[in-house]
């Protein structure tokens, strides 16, 4: 049932649809070797705690990989996305392409009309 | 600070970053004389209860109206994107499209290494 209807959006992942771990993700995808976690909270201005919980939902749906990593000074948590991970983002961002195709399409479509109603009041 | 984040994504407004919503209103963009709530609610895939919610939610905020119509059977409600709504809606889509085409030129740009990486393993 719920696949028939034009509008139903059952592609857009729920791990993916949140703000913090989209952008989290589409920094990552640039950066197949990795980003520490500090760069990646100042690119995504997020606080340590909010980082922190999107990292545990997304390292949990193996969706990112976590290396605590140790040099000359203080160790530090490599983060990395997937094969995986990468190939689930990449589908939801499919899927948000074509909305905003489908949006557009609409907006077009509805242009005559919306014409119409602004020349008669 | 927050806006100096390339990805601190401060443009998806959360009124329309939930998949309800963000159905509801990529549907009515395309209709500016209005939509049925069932006819809303098939081509969404709503169940009455969140279709509700999410209009309760849409109207508080001036993005969509609600008109009770009665004619010889039973009373229907008509809802319609606002032109404020219709605004802010685009901006959001326009702040989508945005981070889309930034995930593709992420991509792109990490090809040379990914390839890299595939071939020394």
């Amino acid at each position: 049932m719920k696949s028939q209807a034009p509008f139903a959006y059952d592609g857009l992942e729920r791990i993916f649809h949140e703000r913090g771990r989209l952008a989290v993700c589409s920094c990552l995808i640039a950066k197949p070797e990795g980003m520490s976690f500090t760069a990646l909270q100042d690119a995504c201005a997020l606080t340590d705690g909010n980082l922190n919980r999107h990292l545990h939902a997304l390292s949990e749906t193996a969706v990112v990989s976590l290396e605590r990593v140790r040099g000359s000074g203080r160790p530090t948590t490599i983060v990395k996305i997937t094969e995986v991970g990468r190939a689930r983002f990449l589908a939801y961002i499919d899927a948000l392409e074509a909305i905003v195709r489908a949006v557009h399409d609409g907006e077009r479509s509805a242009e005559p009309n919306a014409l119409r109603l602004a020349t008669s009041s």
